[in-house]
């Protein structure tokens, strides 16, 4: 069971650089597909920038529905986020091919998947470089995290399938966010 | 001793979101910042999207100049990361204030941090987002790396001073980059 999380901190899920699969809808049909090319932009209301490339199945559908859900997995998942890596919705029901269970979300089309332990309902905002760099601006418009997993291990990609999960926890005094 | 770094290997170093460290130099003088907000945005030459808060000294640095460099510490700089994070240099020397040590760059004017196991001098390549969100695009230009450094332990920030660092490593046959 998820519950909504403040948008005010949404940052600290994204700005650590995890690998998230983005789920989109386009004629009825979901997909899901792995990027770890986003950035935070802005604390509140969160925005994200994010590049999601031309070639993938999923360009066209966040072009023209201008919503996506940012799901964010963890180690368990793995094996689900190389899958849907490495394949296209074009050929792929991946929800069916990797296990992965599609729950509506509250503000837009496209689905949360249930079993990644944070999902970000977005908007697109602003287009102004997709043409040039592919690279899209999302506002975050509802939150949703599930409160058993008290330090998720988030997947961090090195490159061709190499990835480091689950470091050690440290905290140091700070004025800042 | 750092070695030179293909460009065409750079995303694997930025794009596990480690916390970084800009360098800028401006009017003569060399400042630092602690930053995570950054993406990839292509892979070669390597493009870096970045959000460098115009509240920051460094901004009018980056923007006037339009170089800086990019250096990945790792987490024994934990303490100087969140120092530089909580000062300004408008008002602090940081590099004596927490004993990071400037050596030259090859093709910008700002400072490499020897300290760090990473170090990217770019140049801005698009500031069209710069007014409206701060959003710098940069061109790495030349990458250094330490090769003695087998499995740096990056820092990822959670927020206000949490990080995690030195995750277990995981490979999986993957087809992609």
């Amino acid at each position: 069971m998820k519950r909504n999380y403040p948008l005010s901190k949404v940052y600290g899920l994204l700005e650590p650089g995890p690998v998230v699969l983005i789920t989109t809808a386009h004629k009825g049909r979901a997909n899901v597909m792995t990027l770890s090319w986003q950035t935070m932009m802005e604390f509140e209301p969160p925005l994200v920038g994010m590049v999601l490339s031309a070639a993938n199945f999923s360009f066209a559908a966040l072009k023209t529905s201008k919503e996506c859900v940012i799901n964010i997995p963890t180690v368990e998942l793995a094996e689900a986020v190389v899958g849907c890596g490495n394949t296209s919705g074009r050929t792929l029901d991946k929800f069916a091919a990797f296990d992965l269970t599609a729950r509506p979300a509250r503000l837009v089309a496209p689905p949360l998947i249930a079993e990644c332990y944070a999902n970000l309902e977005c908007r697109v905002r602003d287009t102004r470089l997709v043409t040039d760099y592919n690279f899209f601006i999302l506002e975050v418009l509802k939150a949703w995290i599930d409160p058993a997993r008290k330090q998720p291990h988030t997947l961090h990609h090195l490159g061709k399938g190499r990835f480091v999960a689950g470091g050690k926890a440290i905290t140091l005094a700070s004025k800042k966010k």
